[in-house]
């Protein structure tokens, strides 16, 4: 059993570089968070825009991460993403990044999300409809 | 007398929407730049990376912005630049952000930016070549 | 006619720190911003929370800045702020960023906020009582 | 056999909240990141600007968080961190944070930090003495 792979490419924007010359380290993060966003919208077909309008969100419980090879000004990125399983009130979502000029992998890692009632900020059961989308 | 406008289209990032639901009002300055950096190597064939090859590099030493409408998540950006007047040591730029999808100005401003050697971080005159290639 | 001039200070961050090894350009506004927020609670007796509590937020309608000299890594700032005029739907700020080691200004300029309802996003006019509170 | 643990206080910024209300996740790691630049100086008396003076800089190669409450807006919060072990090439450390007012865990995990020659982007063995001052 294995879910979909879904990809968005990202600019890496100046702002992003840190001393080091590199993308600063908690900016892949973003790339990942830029990449879900998308791809709910496009891939899924259940954007954070209908969450928010059932009065849900998605909130990072727990992340992970391993750098291979640094990215650097000008770079563009793959970001490829997909639901590696379902838990109780969230997702686990394994994520691999790519330079988009060598095709070698950069970083890679996953991150748990939990769903939450925006309103008091719990963790919410998964929807079934939810489940059902995600398990493309 | 004037210069070209050149324009880039930006994706609005989760990661830049503040608590107010709408991007956090310094990331414009952020997207002005991405745009330079694109327009910089795409349209004046000088890039960041020329520059910082012959020891030289730009930094804001003057700002201005004025926001009329705010940008908001999964929104696309039009940001358009172009050379409003040379200094003696750089170059004043003049931007207008436009949301893609209504066209309408967003925010517009100007920023002068200063050449400087990154070995002292003193002001460097601008060479000719520079003036050649930022005068179209 | 003046009003107070309040100071906080704000140690810069390692992921301030961008590419040309000083504090990035837009972090400055968002050092202003901090300051504020402190201030606002701690100098004026009107904290950021109390306005959203009324239902009402700050915007930046514009801004502008000056840069003398680079914040680097490992600086502490002194940021003042003071309120310069009122406006009908906001207030005009100016502001100065001191480096702490050398007391030597790294940076001036001023920002008007517009206030604004947070459900409608609408400029609001001033209430009496935030006219007072800001006109010490 | 086990490290000293030490302490940095970091108050949030406005520009870590975001549109959750909350501190964004990413931005836990760049609290992290102060905390250690602030320990290396302070507590174990050998600070980036001296990696830096060696031709050295650490890179994050792997990173882990568990995220157990959000921090929010007029947060101030205590990153602890401590040195867990050696390797060849770098370290690894664990952090915990702190929630001032209340004292409770909000965030923890580890990073490993791959010591590197600026020039090269490679990494280099520990030098002894680093291995002795982080040994405390």
């Amino acid at each position: 059993m294995s879910y979909s792979t879904f990809e968005t490419e990202i600019s890496v924007r100046p702002d992003d570089i840190d001393f080091l010359n590199h993308v600063h380290s908690s900016k892949y993060f973003d790339y990942v968070l830029a990449a879900r966003y998308d791809q709910m919208a496009r891939c899924y077909g259940f954007s954070m825009e209908q969450f928010i309008a059932r009065g849900l969100g998605w909130v990072v419980k727990e992340a992970h991460i391993e750098h291979k090879r640094p990215l650097m000004m000008g770079d563009r990125v793959r970001v490829q993403t997909r639901v590696a399983e379902f838990g109780k009130d969230g997702v686990r979502v394994e994520f691999v990044m790519l330079r988009h000029a060598s095709g070698k992998i950069c970083s890679q890692g996953w991150s748990y999300y939990t769903l939450v009632e925006l309103a008091t900020g719990r963790a919410a059961a998964l929807p079934s409809d939810v489940v059902e989308k995600y398990s493309i």
